[in-house]
Protein backbone atom coordinates (compact mmCIF):
# COMPACT_ATOMS: atom_id res chain seq x y z
CA UNK A 1 0.00 0.00 0.00
CA UNK A 2 1.33 3.50 -0.64
CA UNK A 3 1.55 6.23 1.81
CA UNK A 4 -1.79 7.84 1.06
CA UNK A 5 -3.75 4.75 0.93
CA UNK A 6 -2.74 3.30 4.50
CA UNK A 7 -4.05 7.00 5.37
CA UNK A 8 -7.29 6.49 3.66
CA UNK A 9 -7.21 3.03 5.01
CA UNK A 10 -6.81 4.19 8.80
CA UNK A 11 -9.43 7.35 8.09
CA UNK A 12 -11.82 4.59 7.22
CA UNK A 13 -11.50 2.88 10.22
CA UNK A 14 -11.90 5.17 12.94
CA UNK A 15 -14.77 6.55 11.10
CA UNK A 16 -15.96 3.15 10.68
CA UNK A 17 -15.66 2.37 14.80
CA UNK A 18 -17.28 6.20 14.55
CA UNK A 19 -20.89 5.05 12.84
CA UNK A 20 -20.35 2.24 14.39
CA UNK A 21 -21.06 3.62 17.77
CA UNK A 22 -22.76 6.93 16.46
CA UNK A 23 -24.76 5.95 13.22
CA UNK A 24 -24.28 6.01 9.59
CA UNK A 25 -25.56 9.66 10.18
CA UNK A 26 -24.10 10.84 12.78
CA UNK A 27 -20.21 10.90 10.75
CA UNK A 28 -18.89 14.12 10.26
CA UNK A 29 -15.87 15.71 8.81
CA UNK A 30 -15.00 17.77 11.65
CA UNK A 31 -15.59 15.23 14.45
CA UNK A 32 -13.38 12.98 12.62
CA UNK A 33 -10.39 15.39 11.84
CA UNK A 34 -10.16 15.45 15.42
CA UNK A 35 -10.16 11.51 16.02
CA UNK A 36 -7.43 11.32 13.48
CA UNK A 37 -5.04 14.37 13.88
CA UNK A 38 -6.29 15.84 11.03
CA UNK A 39 -7.07 19.51 10.26
CA UNK A 40 -10.69 19.64 8.55
CA UNK A 41 -9.85 21.27 5.16
CA UNK A 42 -7.59 18.23 4.78
CA UNK A 43 -9.83 15.65 5.21
CA UNK A 44 -12.35 17.34 2.97
CA UNK A 45 -9.54 16.90 0.12
CA UNK A 46 -9.77 13.27 0.63
CA UNK A 47 -13.96 12.81 0.82
CA UNK A 48 -15.24 15.93 -0.55
CA UNK A 49 -18.42 15.90 1.44
CA UNK A 50 -20.16 13.66 4.50
CA UNK A 51 -22.23 11.80 1.46
CA UNK A 52 -18.76 10.64 -0.08
CA UNK A 53 -17.36 9.83 3.19
CA UNK A 54 -20.56 7.82 4.05
CA UNK A 55 -20.63 5.96 0.74
CA UNK A 56 -16.69 4.94 1.66
CA UNK A 57 -17.38 3.52 5.04
CA UNK A 58 -20.33 1.95 3.94
CA UNK A 59 -17.85 0.25 0.84
CA UNK A 60 -15.55 -0.45 3.39
CA UNK A 61 -17.64 -2.33 5.36
CA UNK A 62 -19.46 -4.22 2.92
CA UNK A 63 -16.43 -5.23 1.69
CA UNK A 64 -15.35 -6.33 5.19
CA UNK A 65 -18.37 -8.61 5.58
CA UNK A 66 -17.81 -9.84 2.03
CA UNK A 67 -14.65 -10.85 2.76
CA UNK A 68 -14.86 -12.22 6.31
CA UNK A 69 -18.62 -13.93 5.60
CA UNK A 70 -19.56 -14.70 1.99
CA UNK A 71 -16.45 -15.62 0.73
CA UNK A 72 -14.94 -18.40 2.93
CA UNK A 73 -18.75 -19.69 2.83
CA UNK A 74 -18.40 -20.07 -1.29
CA UNK A 75 -15.44 -22.06 -0.92
CA UNK A 76 -17.31 -25.25 1.34
CA UNK A 77 -19.34 -27.73 -0.83
CA UNK A 78 -23.13 -26.09 -2.13
CA UNK A 79 -26.05 -27.29 -0.13
CA UNK A 80 -26.63 -27.59 3.86
CA UNK A 81 -22.92 -27.06 4.33
CA UNK A 82 -22.53 -24.41 2.66
CA UNK A 83 -25.56 -22.51 4.25
CA UNK A 84 -24.60 -23.48 7.49
CA UNK A 85 -21.49 -22.24 6.75
CA UNK A 86 -22.88 -18.54 6.20
CA UNK A 87 -24.97 -18.71 8.99
CA UNK A 88 -22.27 -19.39 11.30
CA UNK A 89 -19.74 -17.26 9.75
CA UNK A 90 -22.68 -14.47 9.74
CA UNK A 91 -23.06 -15.13 13.47
CA UNK A 92 -19.62 -14.57 14.50
CA UNK A 93 -18.84 -11.49 11.97
CA UNK A 94 -21.70 -9.79 14.71
CA UNK A 95 -19.95 -11.22 17.65
CA UNK A 96 -15.90 -10.29 16.48
CA UNK A 97 -14.44 -7.37 17.31
CA UNK A 98 -14.33 -5.42 13.95
CA UNK A 99 -18.47 -4.26 15.02
CA UNK A 100 -17.97 -3.27 18.26
CA UNK A 101 -20.69 -1.38 18.04
CA UNK A 102 -23.11 -3.62 16.29
CA UNK A 103 -23.41 -3.95 12.65
CA UNK A 104 -23.52 -0.79 10.84
CA UNK A 105 -25.14 -2.05 7.61
CA UNK A 106 -28.30 -2.93 9.81
CA UNK A 107 -28.16 0.02 11.90
CA UNK A 108 -28.02 2.00 8.34
CA UNK A 109 -30.71 0.45 6.81
CA UNK A 110 -33.21 2.14 9.13
CA UNK A 111 -31.53 5.15 9.75
CA UNK A 112 -31.69 5.68 5.66
CA UNK A 113 -34.41 3.78 4.67
CA UNK A 114 -36.23 7.41 4.20
CA UNK A 115 -33.77 9.32 3.03
CA UNK A 116 -33.24 9.28 -0.69
CA UNK A 117 -30.30 9.40 -1.89
CA UNK A 118 -26.97 7.72 -3.07
CA UNK A 119 -26.42 5.98 0.55
CA UNK A 120 -29.79 5.09 0.56
CA UNK A 121 -29.19 3.32 -3.41
CA UNK A 122 -26.15 1.21 -1.75
CA UNK A 123 -27.80 -0.53 0.84
CA UNK A 124 -30.63 -1.26 -1.12
CA UNK A 125 -28.28 -2.80 -3.65
CA UNK A 126 -26.02 -4.42 -1.05
CA UNK A 127 -28.71 -5.80 0.70
CA UNK A 128 -30.75 -7.19 -1.82
CA UNK A 129 -27.33 -8.86 -3.25
CA UNK A 130 -27.66 -10.76 -0.01
CA UNK A 131 -31.02 -11.88 0.20
CA UNK A 132 -30.45 -12.93 -3.03
CA UNK A 133 -27.19 -14.78 -1.68
CA UNK A 134 -28.93 -16.30 0.63
CA UNK A 135 -31.69 -17.28 -1.15
CA UNK A 136 -29.15 -18.54 -4.09
CA UNK A 137 -27.05 -20.53 -1.18
CA UNK A 138 -30.37 -22.30 -0.62
CA UNK A 139 -31.43 -23.17 -4.09
CA UNK A 140 -28.10 -24.91 -4.51
CA UNK A 141 -29.04 -27.43 -1.38
CA UNK A 142 -32.64 -27.87 -3.28
CA UNK A 143 -30.56 -28.56 -6.31
CA UNK A 144 -27.78 -31.14 -4.39
CA UNK A 145 -31.24 -32.69 -3.35
CA UNK A 146 -30.48 -31.64 0.19
CA UNK A 147 -33.69 -29.36 0.79
CA UNK A 148 -37.31 -29.67 -0.50
CA UNK A 149 -37.73 -28.31 -4.06
CA UNK A 150 -41.29 -27.50 -3.20
CA UNK A 151 -40.10 -24.63 -0.68
CA UNK A 152 -39.58 -20.93 -2.02
CA UNK A 153 -36.01 -19.94 -1.75
CA UNK A 154 -37.06 -16.28 -1.85
CA UNK A 155 -39.31 -17.02 1.32
CA UNK A 156 -36.72 -19.11 3.20
CA UNK A 157 -34.25 -16.54 2.59
CA UNK A 158 -36.58 -13.78 4.28
CA UNK A 159 -37.17 -15.94 7.28
CA UNK A 160 -32.88 -16.38 7.79
CA UNK A 161 -33.07 -12.85 7.04
CA UNK A 162 -35.39 -11.57 9.90
CA UNK A 163 -34.37 -13.86 12.04
CA UNK A 164 -30.40 -12.18 11.50
CA UNK A 165 -32.11 -8.89 12.61
CA UNK A 166 -33.92 -10.34 15.54
CA UNK A 167 -30.66 -11.92 16.69
CA UNK A 168 -28.76 -8.01 16.19
CA UNK A 169 -31.64 -6.63 17.94
CA UNK A 170 -31.97 -8.69 21.21
CA UNK A 171 -28.04 -8.86 21.11
CA UNK A 172 -27.69 -4.66 20.39
CA UNK A 173 -31.00 -3.36 22.52
CA UNK A 174 -32.20 -5.82 24.78
CA UNK A 175 -28.85 -7.05 25.75
CA UNK A 176 -29.95 -10.78 26.03
CA UNK A 177 -27.59 -13.21 26.92
CA UNK A 178 -29.14 -15.73 24.71
CA UNK A 179 -29.42 -14.22 21.47
CA UNK A 180 -27.01 -16.59 20.00
CA UNK A 181 -28.80 -19.54 20.96
CA UNK A 182 -32.14 -18.26 19.90
CA UNK A 183 -31.10 -17.78 16.65
CA UNK A 184 -29.67 -21.00 16.65
CA UNK A 185 -32.17 -22.30 18.06
CA UNK A 186 -34.18 -21.10 14.85
CA UNK A 187 -32.27 -21.63 12.48
CA UNK A 188 -31.43 -25.68 13.18
CA UNK A 189 -35.72 -25.91 13.23
CA UNK A 190 -35.70 -24.05 10.36
CA UNK A 191 -33.03 -26.46 8.28
CA UNK A 192 -34.45 -29.33 9.42
CA UNK A 193 -38.02 -28.80 8.47
CA UNK A 194 -36.16 -28.06 4.90
CA UNK A 195 -34.62 -31.29 4.10
CA UNK A 196 -35.45 -33.37 1.35
CA UNK B 1 -58.40 18.98 26.75
CA UNK B 2 -56.86 22.26 27.61
CA UNK B 3 -55.42 24.80 25.39
CA UNK B 4 -51.63 23.91 27.05
CA UNK B 5 -52.43 20.41 26.09
CA UNK B 6 -53.76 20.47 22.59
CA UNK B 7 -50.58 22.58 21.88
CA UNK B 8 -48.42 19.89 23.54
CA UNK B 9 -49.91 17.15 21.12
CA UNK B 10 -49.80 19.52 18.28
CA UNK B 11 -46.41 19.51 18.91
CA UNK B 12 -45.56 16.49 19.54
CA UNK B 13 -47.49 15.12 16.30
CA UNK B 14 -45.13 17.17 14.14
CA UNK B 15 -42.06 15.76 16.31
CA UNK B 16 -43.17 12.35 15.51
CA UNK B 17 -43.51 12.94 11.72
CA UNK B 18 -40.14 14.45 11.68
CA UNK B 19 -38.38 11.92 13.24
CA UNK B 20 -40.81 9.19 11.55
CA UNK B 21 -38.55 10.42 8.30
CA UNK B 22 -35.01 11.58 10.08
CA UNK B 23 -34.94 9.15 12.64
CA UNK B 24 -35.05 10.24 16.55
CA UNK B 25 -31.75 11.30 16.63
CA UNK B 26 -32.57 14.03 13.99
CA UNK B 27 -34.98 15.74 16.06
CA UNK B 28 -34.01 19.19 16.86
CA UNK B 29 -35.65 22.18 18.76
CA UNK B 30 -34.32 24.57 16.58
CA UNK B 31 -35.76 22.59 13.44
CA UNK B 32 -39.52 21.54 15.47
CA UNK B 33 -39.54 25.54 16.31
CA UNK B 34 -39.79 26.49 12.55
CA UNK B 35 -42.44 23.21 11.80
CA UNK B 36 -44.77 24.32 14.57
CA UNK B 37 -44.20 28.70 14.07
CA UNK B 38 -42.83 28.53 17.70
CA UNK B 39 -39.82 30.73 18.97
CA UNK B 40 -37.28 28.13 19.87
CA UNK B 41 -37.01 29.72 23.89
CA UNK B 42 -40.69 28.78 23.36
CA UNK B 43 -40.45 25.51 22.25
CA UNK B 44 -37.64 25.00 24.81
CA UNK B 45 -39.80 25.82 27.75
CA UNK B 46 -42.19 22.79 26.90
CA UNK B 47 -39.20 20.39 26.57
CA UNK B 48 -36.26 21.74 28.21
CA UNK B 49 -33.61 19.58 26.50
CA UNK B 50 -33.37 17.43 23.30
CA UNK B 51 -33.23 13.84 25.07
CA UNK B 52 -36.77 15.27 27.01
CA UNK B 53 -38.12 15.71 22.97
CA UNK B 54 -37.13 12.18 21.75
CA UNK B 55 -38.52 10.65 25.48
CA UNK B 56 -41.96 12.86 24.83
CA UNK B 57 -41.95 11.59 21.69
CA UNK B 58 -41.47 7.70 21.94
CA UNK B 59 -43.85 7.97 24.80
CA UNK B 60 -46.30 9.16 22.75
CA UNK B 61 -45.87 6.55 19.71
CA UNK B 62 -45.59 4.20 22.22
CA UNK B 63 -49.06 5.00 23.77
CA UNK B 64 -50.65 4.75 20.37
CA UNK B 65 -49.21 1.56 19.20
CA UNK B 66 -50.56 0.11 22.63
CA UNK B 67 -53.80 1.32 22.02
CA UNK B 68 -53.46 0.40 18.22
CA UNK B 69 -52.04 -2.85 18.24
CA UNK B 70 -52.46 -4.67 22.24
CA UNK B 71 -55.35 -3.57 23.54
CA UNK B 72 -57.98 -4.41 20.88
CA UNK B 73 -56.06 -7.98 20.62
CA UNK B 74 -56.58 -8.64 24.53
CA UNK B 75 -60.31 -7.81 24.17
CA UNK B 76 -60.20 -11.38 21.43
CA UNK B 77 -60.50 -14.86 23.15
CA UNK B 78 -57.37 -16.12 24.47
CA UNK B 79 -55.28 -18.13 22.77
CA UNK B 80 -54.79 -18.82 18.84
CA UNK B 81 -57.38 -16.31 18.22
CA UNK B 82 -55.91 -13.59 20.24
CA UNK B 83 -52.07 -14.31 18.44
CA UNK B 84 -53.58 -13.34 14.97
CA UNK B 85 -55.14 -10.42 16.23
CA UNK B 86 -52.14 -9.21 17.52
CA UNK B 87 -50.12 -10.67 14.23
CA UNK B 88 -52.91 -8.65 12.16
CA UNK B 89 -53.35 -5.25 14.21
CA UNK B 90 -49.10 -4.80 14.12
CA UNK B 91 -49.15 -5.92 10.42
CA UNK B 92 -51.63 -3.20 9.86
CA UNK B 93 -49.84 -0.41 12.23
CA UNK B 94 -46.97 -0.19 9.68
CA UNK B 95 -49.05 0.24 6.84
CA UNK B 96 -51.22 3.02 8.65
CA UNK B 97 -50.69 6.59 7.48
CA UNK B 98 -50.07 7.21 11.26
CA UNK B 99 -46.33 5.53 10.48
CA UNK B 100 -45.64 7.16 6.85
CA UNK B 101 -42.10 7.03 7.14
CA UNK B 102 -41.66 3.43 8.90
CA UNK B 103 -42.23 2.72 13.03
CA UNK B 104 -39.88 4.89 14.86
CA UNK B 105 -40.03 2.29 17.67
CA UNK B 106 -37.78 0.43 15.21
CA UNK B 107 -35.87 2.84 13.71
CA UNK B 108 -34.63 4.31 17.40
CA UNK B 109 -33.68 0.84 18.34
CA UNK B 110 -30.80 0.77 15.50
CA UNK B 111 -30.03 4.48 16.47
CA UNK B 112 -30.15 4.50 20.29
CA UNK B 113 -28.57 0.61 20.69
CA UNK B 114 -24.98 1.88 21.61
CA UNK B 115 -25.90 5.71 23.23
CA UNK B 116 -26.62 4.35 26.99
CA UNK B 117 -29.46 7.03 28.88
CA UNK B 118 -32.90 7.33 29.31
CA UNK B 119 -33.69 7.07 25.62
CA UNK B 120 -31.71 3.32 25.03
CA UNK B 121 -33.55 2.63 28.49
CA UNK B 122 -36.90 3.69 27.73
CA UNK B 123 -36.54 1.48 24.33
CA UNK B 124 -34.63 -1.33 26.03
CA UNK B 125 -38.27 -1.47 28.56
CA UNK B 126 -40.86 -1.09 25.76
CA UNK B 127 -39.37 -3.46 23.37
CA UNK B 128 -38.24 -6.31 26.39
CA UNK B 129 -42.58 -5.74 27.11
CA UNK B 130 -43.50 -6.09 23.99
CA UNK B 131 -41.74 -9.76 23.54
CA UNK B 132 -42.98 -10.44 26.90
CA UNK B 133 -46.63 -9.76 25.39
CA UNK B 134 -46.06 -11.61 22.31
CA UNK B 135 -44.72 -14.85 24.93
CA UNK B 136 -47.70 -14.70 27.24
CA UNK B 137 -50.16 -14.23 23.99
CA UNK B 138 -48.47 -17.67 22.97
CA UNK B 139 -48.71 -19.62 26.33
CA UNK B 140 -52.37 -18.24 26.99
CA UNK B 141 -52.59 -20.66 23.37
CA UNK B 142 -50.78 -23.57 25.58
CA UNK B 143 -53.11 -22.94 28.20
CA UNK B 144 -56.27 -22.83 26.70
CA UNK B 145 -55.19 -25.79 24.52
CA UNK B 146 -54.42 -24.62 20.74
CA UNK B 147 -50.26 -25.10 20.38
CA UNK B 148 -48.20 -27.62 21.51
CA UNK B 149 -46.81 -27.23 25.61
CA UNK B 150 -43.31 -28.08 24.00
CA UNK B 151 -42.13 -24.83 22.46
CA UNK B 152 -40.92 -22.19 24.44
CA UNK B 153 -42.71 -19.50 24.06
CA UNK B 154 -39.61 -17.12 24.57
CA UNK B 155 -38.42 -18.69 21.47
CA UNK B 156 -41.47 -18.37 19.39
CA UNK B 157 -41.83 -14.86 20.47
CA UNK B 158 -38.18 -14.45 19.41
CA UNK B 159 -39.25 -15.77 16.13
CA UNK B 160 -42.38 -13.60 15.58
CA UNK B 161 -40.37 -10.69 16.23
CA UNK B 162 -37.83 -11.48 14.10
CA UNK B 163 -39.97 -11.70 11.42
CA UNK B 164 -42.23 -8.48 12.46
CA UNK B 165 -38.33 -6.36 11.77
CA UNK B 166 -37.80 -8.41 8.15
CA UNK B 167 -41.18 -7.45 7.20
CA UNK B 168 -40.19 -3.58 8.10
CA UNK B 169 -37.00 -3.88 6.85
CA UNK B 170 -38.17 -5.33 3.79
CA UNK B 171 -40.71 -2.57 3.29
CA UNK B 172 -38.86 0.05 4.31
CA UNK B 173 -35.40 -0.10 2.82
CA UNK B 174 -35.73 -2.94 -0.42
CA UNK B 175 -39.58 -1.59 -1.25
CA UNK B 176 -40.59 -5.19 -1.88
CA UNK B 177 -44.00 -5.40 -2.69
CA UNK B 178 -44.58 -8.78 -1.07
CA UNK B 179 -43.49 -7.87 2.15
CA UNK B 180 -46.83 -8.32 3.58
CA UNK B 181 -47.52 -12.05 1.77
CA UNK B 182 -44.25 -12.90 3.02
CA UNK B 183 -44.92 -11.90 6.91
CA UNK B 184 -48.16 -13.60 6.30
CA UNK B 185 -46.79 -16.64 4.75
CA UNK B 186 -44.16 -17.24 7.62
CA UNK B 187 -46.34 -16.89 10.75
CA UNK B 188 -49.17 -18.81 8.83
CA UNK B 189 -46.71 -21.61 8.92
CA UNK B 190 -45.17 -20.92 12.04
CA UNK B 191 -48.89 -21.29 13.49
CA UNK B 192 -49.65 -24.61 12.21
CA UNK B 193 -46.56 -25.95 13.08
CA UNK B 194 -47.01 -24.77 16.83
CA UNK B 195 -50.77 -26.52 16.59
CA UNK B 196 -51.41 -28.85 19.69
Amino acid sequence: MSRGQETREEILMQAFKAASMLGLDGLSIGTLAKQVGMSKSGLFAHFRSKENLQLEVLQWITEMFTQDVIVPALKVPRGEPRLRALLENWMNWHESKKVPGGCVIISAASEFDDQPGHVKDFLQASHTRLVETLARVFRGGIEEGHFRADIDPEQFAFELYSLILGFHHYTRLLGDPNAKDRLKAAYERKILSAKA
